[in-house]
């Protein structure tokens, strides 16, 4: 059955979650007094479209339905979660918790994407203070994993455990933090950084640029995939944790950063920050700085994916297992959104990534076959030989393609296969593919087991009554 | 002429110098008393060799000269570059400082590796205090590109602009802080956070793992993109960088972080994140860590470099331009090492990334048939219709493989093209490809201009002459 999120409060972070929810295949209801909220969410929703679904190598649900209304009450009236958004003032948050509890189901989860406020504040004069938590996210929230929920010893443990059930659902990660303080974790973080970061450039230090450039092309690099402790770990070296912190611990009774003072935020200050950052960054609108940012996150998840690790490892978790494939036909081998690092300078899918969808569905097929991971590990897999790709037509990001595989050949240490790609029912490109099996302690051809033998035949037998593809054992630029 | 840099202390970060000066083919002396620093940084070596030849798309000059010499004067007698990573105590350093200015030349730059000592200090009692910076690296800095170069007004102009040409040359990016301050910039940021962290571990609201996720599954996947300012620019919208800081600003005044206090470095602190890493990092050993943290990097970087923004935009300035081809015979279109991220699970370059090198080795030949950026931001470019891979031999990562590209047909709006891929002379891969030249506009075939048809001609009459390759006009499965 349809879930039902219901978004109060739709600014760049409520759209956020609005529009992760209505791409995973929710019904979202947004309530937002502003008569530009639409227009707003569109954007957002927008930026989300074009990168969220190919970032995972699953095909998405197919997307939800997304109505404004005019009210909390239609917004929350059977709703399975209940995200709040609207402005950091508690008086205001803890009103509309008492309106959305009045309409809502006692086991929804609200959620507040408040960024400073306790969730035991949030419960203050609640109804019902089980059913709310900070469920904090970060900007762009239909692409960054992180979600900071925080409870107190109020909430039930079963809505604790629904609400992390479903931010994995949706793709996310949950951080549960069970010892409540203000800011949560990473804005502290934050605010320590901004803090010293805004000293930087009243003292004359470094523009915003070079603070910028600082970090990076330094340990913003290294804490995308590992974080503090785990990079410090590594920097340590064979010597461990605690020589690193014996050699770093010294350090902090340095006068390294400006502790105790807070700068005044001044109009100078703040003149000479919106100054140098238009310097930095004013040749690009907010709108394709939006793009930029998220081709890059995608980007670069999309490569710590493929290392299975980090913000990548979460991908891979959320893509799951597939499903038993149908083997009475054409063997459907991938299902997919072009994500937005396919596609190259003639704005299209680059022609290396047809292989690679190609390499998606061959692997698939031999995992169905038994030629999997565990199979590998005993020494045997196949490698391709040989390979002809037709483009019959183009593709763009975001699409979704899907691979029909047809196996001409399964027998001995050969494997042909020939691969069709599709959007919807246009043919986009055919791959032929000759494989052989190889020992991998030899590297030489040989034999698959029997049980890989024996199911490939089965399936060769079954294909050698479907009707031959065009295209079948044709040589580059010769007619077929 | 090779240049010699010197390494005076060879820990982790000497070695990394020490690593990167010689992969760019420098003649690299190192200086250390440890017995032990000829495997340190052997260890070191062994890291950078498989991870930074293959991080960018050109070809590194043939790796330089090692030598472990006896003395200080031994190692900086005649050396463009020298650099200091000995311990964090000022009086070692001033001593060094004193050895090397008495052998090195005075056009020499020396660097220290300083991550809290100020220029001003470390020239203090020098010979020639305007010979004597920080260039402070990051670890690892074999791949890390940050470098902060701080001077103070002693330092010659002459020096500072060598010094910055050399670091951008060994593919690093100088950020050049002329107001000193202690810990630079970047040190300042980490230790702020560090100490932060320190306090979250020690009051029990998060371990070190969940500190690690609080990062990487968020800020730190847009700090490696568009650092502090940038991402707060975008995160504000159209309301643009006044309006963030109006909404943000406050929150300074709030409690947000433990300003005031500095932890306590009690055994039983150092005992407790210990632990937690163990349990957090422990089931891989140190060694396994470096390299999982390299391929980490390498395959973020180069998903950068794709988008061409932030450290993946240095790489490509580093790329530079091609030299000019010689167009006497086949023509040499690519000349790189296996980058870490292109292997698989097999253990050797993915099929895809084939197609990849020989897609770079189609676009490297338009350009120099004049098929470049310019003319195809007027409308017309080339696609390729169809091609035909034969794998012959594995090849691993870090390997350097080039391509001689024939072109078999090059008339109308065809472009036939033949590559074959070796390691050194073992032929590794061919591929064929069919081109047909569009119009971007109508996405339909079209003539190219006048200039590229001569060009194309000239080149596949040149070529018309050579002997026709194996595999020429093969189909999949039929010997050749």
């Amino acid at each position: 059955m349809t879930k039902t999120a219901a978004i109060i409060g739709g600014g760049v972070i409520g759209g956020g979650w609005a529009a992760r929810f209505l791409l995973m295949g929710w019904t979202v209801n947004v309530f937002d007094p502003d008569p530009e909220a639409p227009r707003k969410i569109g954007e957002v929703l927008d930026n989300a479209r074009r990168s969220l679904p190919g970032l995972t190598d699953r095909a998405m649900p197919a997307e939800g339905q997304l109505n404004f209304v005019e009210t909390i009450s239609a917004a929350v009236t059977g709703a399975d979660w209940i995200q709040e958004s609207v402005s950091e003032r508690l008086e205001l948050k803890q009103k509309v918790f008492q309106t959305i509890q009045e309409h809502c189901p006692a086991d929804a989860v609200i959620g507040s994407s408040t960024s400073g406020f306790k969730p035991s504040e949030l419960q203050g004069c609640a109804t019902r203070p089980e059913q709310i938590m900070v469920c904090h996210p970060f900007n762009p929230v239909y692409l960054m994993p992180l979600v900071e929920v925080v409870t107190t010893d109020k909430n039930s443990s079963d809505l604790t455990d629904k609400a992390k059930a479903i931010v994995a659902e949706i793709g996310m990660y949950p951080l549960h933090i069970k010892k409540e303080i203000d800011a949560h974790i990473a804005d502290r973080f934050l605010e320590a950084v901004w803090r010293e970061a805004l000293w930087l450039v009243k003292d004359g230090i470094a523009t915003t640029e070079e603070i910028d450039n600082a970090i990076r092309y330094g340990f913003g690099i290294r804490w995308a995939q590992m974080g503090l402790f785990e990079t410090y770990r590594v920097a340590g070296g064979e010597a461990g944790m605690k020589h690193f912190m014996a050699q770093f611990g010294p350090a902090l009774k340095w006068p390294w950063t400006k502790l105790m003072d807070v700068p005044d935020f001044t109009d100078e200050l703040v003149d000479l920050i919106a100054d140098q950052s238009d310097a930095q960054s004013g040749a690009h609108s907010i709108r394709e700085l939006e793009r930029i940012r998220d081709n890059n996150l995608v980007a670069m998840m999309r490569a710590l994916k493929a290392q299975d690790w980090g913000a990548g490892a979460l991908l891979n978790q959320w893509d799951g297992t597939p499903s038993a494939p149908d083997l009475s036909g054409a063997v459907k081998t991938v299902s997919r959104a072009v994500p937005l690092d396919w596609t190259d300078y003639n704005g299209h899918m680059n022609e290396a990534r047809y292989l690679q969808a190609f390499g998606d569905a061959t692997d698939r097929f031999m995992e169905i076959v038994g030629c999997d991971a565990e199979y590998i590990a005993t020494g045997g897999s196949y490698f391709t030989a040989e390979t002809h790709i037709r483009h019959i037509d183009e593709v763009h990001a975001g699409t979704r393609i899907h691979i029909e595989t047809l196996c001409l050949e399964g027998a001995g240490k050969k494997m042909h296969l020939f691969h069709s790609m599709f959007d919807g029912e246009r043919l986009l490109a055919t791959g032929e593919h000759m494989l052989i099996h190889v020992s991998l302690e030899t590297r030489r051809a040989s034999e698959p087991s029997a049980a890989i033998a024996t199911k490939l035949a089965a399936i060769a037998a079954i294909h050698a009554d479907l009707p031959r593809p065009d295209g079948v054992g044709k040589a580059v630029g010769v007619k077929g």
